[in-house]
């Protein structure tokens, strides 16, 4: 059996710095990515409209046919005025990380309405709120990585309230709670799902480091929730891969970095998970039109697709690559060694 | 500040075979610990009343002050006759594993009722069920690690209400839904709980294998109902740690080996870790007397005491050893590094 399928857009995606930079960012390509929506927590994070559109210029070079869509790290020092600029440059997005909660966001928001200015900026601007939606874990109030997103989602009900017209993306939802939450919001909420979220439960990162990625995976039926609003073709639910790429020696070790790493292997995971709950025909949709529609972006002029056959494709144990020290290093991909039922010709 | 307890008793812990045996079990000292309850997840498991006695004299050399209580690992071949031999030569108890649930557990139980007879025989001798309270995993289901012990329950109160004279003990409980089910039950109805769950919550395991165990810890009010139930001096509660030594290879790797670490440091850990929620003078029913009056096994005659006192304590980085091919290894203990506020003297 074969199957074509547009380039994918890849709506949340995290490409790094210096060496692994240089490694992963022509791997979009390799997965069949045409767009790469890309996330601002590097070291130090990209706050300003000129970090901004000398990193985009890095990764152009590294993949010269992506269409790279640029963001900002919400943070204090955020100015309207830089907002302005940013949109003016083209940067599509300001993401915001509640504070320690993942990879470099020790400089995340604790409170949204100091930010209602740039917000105001925003909406008027046409630039999009990107949420990682988790609150802080919290003992005393019994708030852990397991409810951390469904306890956020009054912030994305009241933050909706009082910009109606701000396109907000609830990013990599993870729980039943988030589907319903945006499905009752109006139509400039979007949410972005994962390739592993549709894949794993709690089970299959507990002791896997490999499989281990912030938000946590929860429980089967919110997997069921997300496999289902896929499903059902739901125009405001698309693919953002939150492909995360750390070290194998960053993962296998006391403390795992927060992360899975898909997008060398993108097209075969997607086509091969969504045929597994019986949502094939949902792929294009979800992973190259529902995302563009969302942010307004213009159809690709471009007239390449992705021809995928139905054969057997074992994903590789490593994505090797040299570091910074010049050591040879790697990246366990996601779902390392198994057989996905979809190849990417 | 200064403490003396009595010697604690270990009413859960794994002792291992070849090299990890024998430089564990000495180590039952080293913690304070003068009784153990020797789980029988050995390769192959411990099923006849031969295996146990074997074991137990290879364990008793090892560590000749230890009073060793041996257990039977339930399985479909074991026999009534088998039992009565067993608790003629002074087997305690008998471990119930569901199937693959943790560490050499495919030999497990998947139910109950073809073993009544066995129960039976059990009642009549007073040998003691443990349980290993969690059914398998089963998405469709949804059956996971966080809620395959609240669904066992049934079982664990089924079980009581067909053998109300047999003593059965829920191990290492880690809900609060087990708590409140333990308490509802009678009077031959017990629960361990271990070190590492009155301490973890989700959050601590998530991506940091050393703290990965099977049962998982789970939500903050889980843990606030462990902690609680041991507050209030419950005699049905007492100290089970469910020590599970596996090397810091088996820990650091894409598929970490499930188990916590703790029989060196183990009167340290219990004085800081109950003192840390205002349970100190509780210390001493939890761990070395409820465990006993609900077994039925005399105070001990030794005189020892431990003496206890409020300084600081480092706990190691790791607990060397010479593994079974002769090369040194390591186990990286239960909060390797951190500080405890008591120190045994």
């Amino acid at each position: 059996m074969q199957k074509t399928l547009p380039l994918i857009d890849d709506f949340h995606v995290h490409l790094r710095q210096g060496a692994l930079m240089e490694k992963v960012t022509p791997s979009l390509e390799q997965g069949g990515c045409r767009l790469a929506y890309v996330m601002p927590n590097l070291t130090p994070p990209i706050t300003t409209t000129k970090q901004a559109m000398e990193y985009k210029e890095k990764l152009q070079k590294l993949a010269p046919n992506v269409e790279f869509l640029m963001t900002l790290y919400l943070n204090p020092e955020l100015t309207v005025e830089e907002i302005y600029a940013a949109a003016k440059a083209g940067i599509k997005g300001v993401k915001s990380y509640p504070r320690g909660v993942t990879t470099n966001s020790e400089g995340g928001i604790e409170s949204y309405t100091v930010y209602y200015p740039i917000f105001e900026a925003m909406e008027k601007t046409g630039m999009v709120l990107n949420l990682h939606g988790e609150i802080p874990s919290d003992a005393t109030s019994n708030v852990c990585v397991l409810n951390a997103e469904e306890m956020f989602l009054t912030h994305l009900q009241s933050l909706h309230r009082d910009f109606p017209n701000l396109k907000i993306v609830l990013e990599h939802a993870t729980s039943k709670a988030a589907v319903d939450m945006v499905k009752s919001l109006g139509p400039t909420v979007g949410c972005t799902i994962t390739v592993h979220h549709l894949q794993l439960v709690v089970d299959d990162w507990a002791g896997c480091c490999h499989n281990f990625c912030k938000p946590v995976a929860k429980f089967p039926k919110d997997r069921d929730a997300l496999r289902q609003v896929v499903k059902e073709g739901h125009p405001r639910f698309f693919l953002g891969t939150d492909s995360a790429p750390h070290p194998r020696t960053a993962k296998e070790t006391s403390k795992a970095a927060a992360g899975v790493f898909v997008t060398p292997y993108l097209a075969s995971y997607l086509a091969s998970i969504l045929d597994s709950f019986g949502a094939l025909d949902k792929l294009e949709g979800f992973a190259c039109k529902f995302g563009r529609q969302f942010y307004g972006i213009a159809d690709s002029k471009d007239s390449k697709v992705l021809n995928l056959a139905k054969e057997d494709f074992t994903v590789p144990q490593e994505f090797q690559y040299v570091n910074d020290a010049g050591v040879e290093a790697a990246i366990v991909p996601f779902l390392a060694g198994k057989a996905m039922s979809w190849k990417l010709k």
